[in-house]
């Protein structure tokens, strides 16, 4: 099956195929200010989906959104040392604002822990006012130096969840159930296999206690961390006095979490389901889930295939799936094909004269490309089939991803194993490695330790790397 | 009628009333930064009911979302002559980046024509790529030094829509349908009567040829300018050389337009239906539109009012409207009937052991507070009366607003009857004055001309300032 004529083939330069993809599909391109990113509007109606489907379950999980400023006084990201440390390297500073130098510097937030856990401290007062559950959509900038569209850019999307609790228990159960909200999202709207798992130290957001992530592996092999969530502890409690009266009017601490997901989700799903020809929209977060392409020769024929087309798309419409036709004129329907492949959308109908004619059409999916892929089916049939052709796609997305983790990941038992599996995917090892080790085999390799899995086989084994005996199984590879 | 006891009366000092309410209903707090506010979680549903209502209607009228980059280079914003002189005085510069001075100092986006300027030059090249219609949501900034929570602050939230034309009588055409989607929303969405018009040379958009405008009448007799649509004949197209290739592969510069609605329409909500008890949330708009409030003395008695709550809650939730259980304990009824009240939820269900017991409850109106807005009705025709009873606080909110700015817009003839009527309200008059009259008017009286009407008499009229012949009417008043 041939790619795309105008799209580096991804088993040729996955790197210069997925950067001429994104900018060919009009998902973004580059802003003036080196390392930003202008989100186009193909992109974005992507992102707005996965907002939905993220949103939807947080409020399901009793979350409300809400609004913080952008501006954070530099004094509020020093209170907490370990946070600091991490993000001062990456900061943006505003140093004059309506024409005068400021008396205190502000930062464009990085993350907003400081400055929601300021508001926390004025807002809960007792446990009554516990647990705090906020969330906020919007955008941070980290000062990047080496960017790639959605991947890592200057400033990028997100959500940030923040929470404050009564005890380090209900804490730590948040932190869980924001992973398994993001593990469920990823399965089940991305159809992107990940792995819930615990970062190691060296890996853990700056100021966190645990930092819990969901790792998946792209079609090259490589690992990408997808979403985090982080226990805190009581550090931003003490860094910033989030207080509460208990029930014996004794004042306590607040345990607190974070979690976040960006739009670096929007490149795992480049990654995980493009091919050759372009990319490959999961039906459930697809911007355009069924185009169709109308074929005719003359204007005849074309007033009877625009309107079974119009009465297509209304059906569809009707039944929840969001559907399109392709009006454009002096383009071949060739080119229109080539064109909604590269886009990705997972359906396609064909309907020509002699289709309206037989009460007829062509069903295509964008994931069997060519005849195997394409079924004729009678108009009536339409409003039965499409939407099981959609779930079919679906499933079938998550199936591949999920076999060409599996195929790709190693489980290993020496180095030589281990360097010859993050050449090709992860490995999968039992791990008692200490923080300099991690380090020690970061140089040596480039992979990193990815996670160490919630799921583990229990017992024990042999540390491939030191020899030691090992509780736990991590999972390593090499990232972007 | 009683007010509520933790909030300054309205009659008695609009403006405390106005700021104590936004605080206490828990819409907004103030962020650490001088001018900057925090959307709290009340607020902010509000205001995502108040995106969802424009994005549906911006969708509807063929513009896509897109997200551009917040640094914007300040060589950028000198492009445009009069854009940069609006806007300088008011911007706030990032200087450093990473730990190191930058080459150029960037801003901060006070708006975004600029930067999509940019991008249009390069994505728009031929006739076929026009129209080119987008819009962004987010938060702009722009160096305020007397804030008001919503109003004006530091940072505020908006939808920012762009577009290019290839005549100037289609961005026209765009600039009026914006508008009036705007009225739309506001007159059909947040019962506020609007009146759209045009704004004169003095008020004009920095870069603009036309700025719209709808103007509102707040509950304190004063005008908020409630959203804005420009038309920006080829000013940016110039400045960013915007072009394309038309039919006869002629390059031609771009028509471009653009337009803005903020979170202060969250404050035109608040000051057009508040009263002393607090906000009266306008039902299509209203974060939660009913709650019940279940009374009980001891567990006996709770656990059949709430099984009927709940059965209340689930059949409200099934029609679409947005219900609310309030199940705090150790607060009284009355207590949580006031805090409802301040938060403006427009319709209340009390549901005691009695009412359980003879399939029955009472429904309270927001807007009519105390015993003529009780009814007491029976259960199995909740389902009837609680959509109906919403659309007619919907429209009674709507009727009385209009009855209050009719009663308050007085048409004067001269200067004595123009002072008079701006001190209650708006005055409507011929007007012929030119820029420096106005500004005259201004420094004389504190008021401003808030937009020429698009409805005019016709005819003409002799101008009350200036004695000249008049052939417009126009509105004035003093705003915040």
């Amino acid at each position: 099956m041939s790619g795309n004529e105008y799209l580096t083939p991804k088993s040729q330069d996955f790197n210069e195929w997925y950067n001429s993809l994104v900018l060919k599909a009009e998902l973004a391109d580059y802003g003036p200010v080196r390392g930003t990113m202008i989100v186009r509007p193909y992109g974005w109606a992507l992102w707005e989906n996965i907002q939905q489907a993220l949103d939807k379950r947080f409020k399901a999980t009793g979350h409300q959104n809400a609004a913080f400023p952008m501006f954070i006084p530099v004094s509020f990201l020093e209170k907490e040392a370990k946070h600091v440390a991490g993000f001062a390297p990456e900061l943006a500073i505003v140093t004059h604002g309506g024409g005068e130098e400021l008396a205190e510097p502000l930062a464009v937030r990085p993350t907003s822990e400081t400055i929601i856990g300021h508001a926390y401290a004025k807002w809960i007062q007792s446990y009554r006012d516990l647990p705090m559950l906020l969330n906020q959509w919007n955008s941070v900038v980290r000062w990047e130096m080496r960017t790639k569209l959605f991947l890592r850019t200057l400033e990028f999307y997100w959500q940030e969840g923040h929470t404050a609790h009564a005890t380090a228990e209900e804490a730590l159960e948040e932190t869980h159930r924001m992973l398994g909200v993001y593990t469920d999202f990823a399965v089940n709207e991305a159809a992107i296999p990940v792995i819930p798992g615990e970062k190691s130290e060296n890996e853990r957001f700056a100021g966190a206690e645990v930092t819990l992530t969901i790792e998946a592996m792209m079609g090259d092999g490589r690992a990408l961390q997808s979403g985090t969530s982080h226990f805190m502890g009581q550090n931003f409690a003490q860094a910033f006095d989030i207080k509460y009266q208990d029930t014996n009017n004794d004042w306590q601490f607040c345990w607190t979490t974070s979690w976040g997901l960006s739009t670096r989700f929007v490149g795992a799903i480049i990654m995980t389901h493009g091919d050759d020809a372009g990319l490959i929209m999961p039906p459930r977060l697809a911007p355009i889930q069924c185009v169709i392409v109308p074929i005719y020769k003359n204007d005849g024929e074309k007033s009877d295939v625009i309107a079974a087309a119009e009465s297509m798309h209304q059906e569809l419409t009707d039944l929840g799936i969001r559907a399109q036709i392709d009006r454009r004129e002096q383009l071949s329907p060739g080119f229109k094909f080539n064109d909604w492949e590269l886009k990705g959308v997972p359906m396609r109908i064909e309907i020509g004269p002699r289709d309206v004619q037989n009460k007829a059409l062509v069903l295509a999916r964008r994931d069997q490309r060519g005849r195997e892929g394409k079924q004729p089916i009678s108009r009536d049939q339409l409003a039965v089939v499409a939407p099981e052709l959609l779930r079919q796609i679906q499933a079938s997305l998550l199936q591949k991803a999920s076999d060409f983790q599996d195929a790709n990941t190693f489980a290993v038992a020496d180095y030589a194993e281990f360097k010859e599996a993050v050449g090709k995917g992860f490995a999968r090892a039992w791990w008692a490695g200490s923080s300099d080790d991690e380090k020690r085999l970061q140089e040596e390799t480039k992979a990193t330790l990815r996670c160490i899995p919630l799921e583990q086989p229990g017992a024990a084994g042999v540390c491939f790397y030191t020899g030691k005996r090992a509780e736990k199984i991590a999972i390593f590879g090499r990232s972007y």
